[in-house]
C-alpha cells in the first residue's frame, strides 16, 4: 500500500474517533441525556467538533491530498480511493477558500439567527427575524463567492445539497408539476372528504411504541445494525453502516403521525445501512445527497407506506397492538392515511400538498437570491402563494413564513431536494414495475423484501460514488423528469376521490 | 490564580473531555448500541480511554504537580485544591512506580482471565480457570509490591478500596458479625418461613418501568440530574454531579428484584447527585471510597427500603401500576422483601445472610494472600465455608467459588467494602434516630426527605474529601463497630420470625 494512502488512513481514523464522540454526545444529548447534564455535554462536543474540524482543515491533510492527488499515486489507488482522494481535495480546496474570520462569523450569526427565529417563531413577529435572515442571506452570498466563484449563487447553493442539479432543471419539473397539480389539488379539495372521527382519541403510547418496532422490522430495518430513540423531532443518525439509528415522536392523540415518521426515518436508515460497508469512514460512505437520500425516506413513506397494499399483510398485527384499530377498516385506514388537506404546516401536509409546500419555498428562495427582494416583503409574497397553491392563508407568520428552520441556519438551497426526491420517486417506481412487476401485487403478497433488495443493489450500496445524475441514469437510464411522479398522482388520487 | 493552577485546569479539561467521551461510549454498548455496532465503539473508546491514561501519566502532569505540590504554591491553594493536588500527586507517585511492561501484561492478563472465567463459568470447570487466578494473583502481588511496597500485600489491596481499612480492623468487625449471627441464622431458617405464591406469576414491564421511575422519584433521585436505562446487571454512572445515571434489569417473573435494584443505584446515584458540583471534573468529586459508596447504596435498600414503613405512603401507587399487588397485603410484602434463605448467590441473598457471602469471600481472600493458599483448594474451601456459615453446599462451581467476576479482573479487596458498607448503615441509623427521631416515623409519615437531607449534609457533599474514617468520626463521633448493625438486625429479625 503507498505510504501516503497509509498515512491518510490513520489520519481519518482519528478525524473519525472525533465524529464519532461528537455525534454520540449529539445522540445522548436529543435521546437521554438530562436537562442539568446538557452543559457539561455541550463542552465536550464543541471540544471535539473543534478538534474534527481543525484535523479536516490542516495543512497536513492538504498535503496528504496533495501527494496522493498526483498522477502517480492515483493510478495505484482503487475506485473507493480514487474517489475518496479526489472527493476529499474537492471539497478540501473549496472551503479552503473561505476566509478564517469569515467562518467564524458565519458560525456566530447562524447561532444569533436560530435564537431570533425561535423567539420570533414563538411571538408570530417576522419582524424579530428579519434583519437575521438579511445577514443570513448576505454572508451566504459572500460565502458562496469563495466557494463557487463561477457560479451564481443560488445555483450554487443547490448544487451544494444536490451535486448537479441547478434552478433551471428544477423550474422545468416544478413548472410541470404546478401545472398538472394545481387543477388536481383544487379538484379534490372540492370532493366528499373522509370522516376522520374515528382517529380521534387517546392512543396507548407503549403501544404506538410497538407498532414502531413492527414497522421497522417490516419495511427491513436492521436492528443488528441499529437502534431507535425518542426525540423532540424525529431524525436519522449513523456512526456507520453498522450503526444507523432513528428517533420518534409518540402523539397520545396521532397514532399514524408516528408510524409514518417510522417508515419514513425507516427508510433513511435502510439506505445508510446498505451502503457497501467498505465504505464505512470514508467520503465514500454516508451519503451526503439530499435528494436522493430524500428519495429513499420518501419511497417508503408515501410510495410503499401509503399504498393500500403496503397494510395487507400486517393489519391485523397493528390492530392487536392498538385495539383500536380494530375497530376500523383497512379502507378507512387507507383514506386518512391519503387525507389531503389544504393545511398550513408543511411537515404536517400529505403527500400531494406537499409539493407547493417545498415548491413555494423554492420560488421564494429564488426571489431571495436572483431577484434580491427585500426580507420584509416575504411574508406577503408567502402568503399570496399559499394562497395561489392550496387556498388558504396563514394567520399569523408562525404557521406562515416562521415555520421551518432552515433559513435561520443558512440552509437555503435545501428545501427542493425534499421534493425531488419525490420526483425520482416516481421514476423509481417504474422502473421497478418494469423489472419486478406490480408493486402492488409485490405489497399485498408481502414481498416487500424484494423491492429492498432492488432498492439495495441499485442505489443504497454505492453511498456517495454515485451523484443524483449518475443514479438516475444508472438505475433508470433517463434524465430528471416529473412524467412518472405526475402520472402516479393522478391514478392514484382520481380514484381515491373519485374525480373524471 | 497561580499560572500553575491555571494550567492544570486547562489540563484536566481535556482529560475530562476524553473521560466523558469513554464513558458514554461505554454507556451507550451497554444501553442502547446494535450488536453490529460495538465493534466501531469499542475502538474510539480504545482510543480515548489510551489518550486518558497517557495524559493522566505524562511527565507534563508530573511537573505540573510537582510545581503545585512546592509549599510556596499550596499555600496559595483553597482547601479543594489543596485536596486535589495533594489527591493527584499521591496516586501519580504510587501509580509511576509500576513498571510499564507489568501494567501493559496485567492488563492483557485481565482480559484473558475475564474469558477464561467466562468459560469456566459456563462449564462449572473450575480447572479453567485456576491458572489464570494464579496468574492474577501472583501479578497482583507484583504491583502491590511496586504501590505499596512498605505494606502487607492484602492491607495494601483493602486500602486501595476503602482507605484508612486494613485487615486487622476487618478482622474484628467480621467476628463480632459471626458471633452474634451465625447463631441468628440458624434459628431463623428453622422457623417458619412466609408463603411467597403471590410473588409468582407475570409482570408487566412497561408496569415495572413505571414503578422503578415512581421509587427514584420517592427517594430523592433527581431526573434533572440524572436518567434511567436498562443493562444486563444494573449499575449507576456519572458524568458530574449533573449527569448520573442509573440502569436496571426487567424480570417478567420477579417484579422485586427491579424494585431493590432501582432503591440500590438510586442510593449511589443520590450520593453523586449532591456531591458539591464544584468538585465536578477533579478527584474531590465523585467518591472512590468502595465502603462509603456502598454505605448510601445499601442505607436505601435494606435501612430504608426494606422497612415496613417506607411502603405505607407509596404502596398504593404500587399497586395502581402492578395490579397483582392489589392481592398482595402490606405485610406479606414485608414478608417476602425480608424473607431470609440460604441461597447460594451472593447477587440474590436477603440483608442478612448477606453477611456471610461477604465474610466467606473476605476470609479466602485472606487465605490466598496471607497463607498462600493453593488456588486448586479454594473451591473445598468455599463449599466449607458456605455450609458452615448458611448450612448449603454448591452443587457446582459456578453456584459456588465462579460465581462472581471481581477475581478474574483482579479486584481483590473489593469484596468486603460492600458489607463495610452495611456496618456503617449501623451506625448512620443510631446517629439519625439521635438527631431525627425514629426512622419507623419519619417513613410513616412520609418525611423521607428529611433523611436524604440529612446524608446530603452529613456526607454527600464532601465526595472524597473525607476519607471513611473521617467519615464515621465527623458522623458518628465513632470508631467502626459492628455493634448497631447487629443490634438492627436481632431486633429486626426476632421479631419478623417470632424468635424468643
Amino acid at each position: 500500500m503507498s505510504k501516503a494512502l497509509d498515512e491518510l488512513k490513520q489520519y481519518l481514523e482519528t478525524v473519525n474517533h472525533y465524529i464519532r464522540a461528537t455525534n454520540l454526545l449529539y445522540w445522548d444529548m436529543k435521546t437521554k441525556a438530562p436537562a442539568l447534564g446538557l452543559e457539561g455535554h455541550t463542552n465536550t462536543l464543541t471540544y471535539f467538533s473543534t478538534e474534527a474540524f481543525r484535523m479536516q482543515t490542516s495543512d497536513e491533510l492538504s498535503s496528504l491530498l496533495e501527494r496522493l492527488a498526483a498522477p502517480e499515486e492515483l493510478k495505484e489507488l482503487d475506485d473507493m480511493w480514487t474517489f475518496v482522494v479526489k472527493r476529499m481535495k474537492r471539497d478540501y480546496d473549496r472551503n479552503k477558500r473561505i476566509p478564517k474570520d469569515l467562518y467564524e462569523r458565519f458560525v456566530r450569526a447562524q447561532a444569533e439567527a436560530g435564537f431570533a427565529w425561535e423567539e420570533a417563531k414563538n411571538a408570530s413577529d417576522f419582524s424579530v427575524f428579519a434583519p437575521h435572515l438579511k445577514n443570513m442571506i448576505t454572508m451566504t452570498k459572500e460565502i458562496t463567492g469563495y466557494t463557487d466563484p463561477d457560479k451564481e449563487v443560488y445555483d450554487a447553493l443547490l448544487n451544494q445539497y444536490e451535486e448537479g442539479m441547478d434552478s433551471a432543471t428544477i423550474d422545468g419539473i416544478f413548472e410541470d408539476l404546478k401545472k398538472e397539480l394545481i387543477p388536481l389539488v383544487s379538484q379534490i379539495l372540492s370532493a366528499k372528504q373522509p370522516d376522520d372521527g374515528k382517529f380521534k382519541g387517546v392512543f396507548d403510547m407503549d403501544a404506538q411504541r410497538k407498532v414502531e418496532k413492527l414497522l421497522l422490522s417490516y419495511i427491513g430495518f436492521s436492528f443488528e445494525k441499529g437502534t431507535t430513540g425518542e426525540t423532540e423531532h424525529p431524525f436519522t443518525m449513523e456512526f456507520s453502516s453498522k450503526d444507523v439509528r432513528v428517533t420518534n415522536h409518540f402523539h397520545e392523540d396521532m397514532p399514524i403521525s408516528a408510524m409514518f415518521s417510522a417508515i419514513h426515518e425507516g427508510g433513511h436508515a435502510i439506505f445508510e445501512q446498505n451502503i457497501n460497508s467498505d465504505y464505512d469512514g470514508t467520503a465514500a460512505g454516508n451519503c451526503t445527497y439530499m435528494g436522493i437520500h430524500e428519495s429513499q425516506s420518501r419511497f417508503y413513506e408515501n410510495i410503499l407506506g401509503r399504498n393500500k397494499n403496503f397494510w395487507i399483510p400486517i393489519y391485523d398485527k397493528v390492530g392487536e397492538l392498538l385495539p383500536q384499530f380494530k375497530d376500523i377498516t383497512l379502507e378507512e385506514f387507507y383514506r386518512e392515511i391519503n387525507h389531503v388537506r389544504n393545511s398550513l404546516i408543511r411537515t404536517e401536509a400529505d403527500e400531494l400538498t406537499y409539493c407547493f409546500h417545498i415548491i413555494l419555498r423554492y420560488e421564494i428562495e429564488k426571489a431571495i437570491f436572483r431577484d434580491d427582494i427585500d426580507v420584509n416583503e416575504l411574508p406577503a409574497l408567502w402568503n399570496r402563494k399559499m394562497q395561489e397553491y392550496l387556498q388558504i392563508t396563514p394567520s399569523n407568520d408562525a404557521q406562515g413564513i416562521l415555520q421551518d428552520m432552515h433559513w435561520s441556519d443558512g440552509s437555503f438551497g435545501y428545501f427542493p431536494s425534499y421534493l425531488l426526491g419525490n420526483v425520482y420517486d416516481g421514476m423509481y417506481l417504474d422502473k421497478i414495475e418494469e423489472e419486478l412487476g406490480s408493486v402492488d401485487d409485490l405489497l399485498k403478497e408481502g414481498r416487500i423484501g424484494e423491492i429492498t433488495k432492488w432498492l439495495n443493489e441499485k442505489i443504497h450500496r454505492y453511498g456517495s460514488t454515485r451523484t443524483p445524475r449518475e443514479v438516475l441514469s444508472a438505475v433508470c437510464g433517463k434524465e430528471v423528469s416529473a412524467e412518472p411522479l405526475i402520472r402516479y398522482f393522478k391514478e392514484k388520487y382520481t380514484a381515491l376521490y373519485g374525480i373524471q
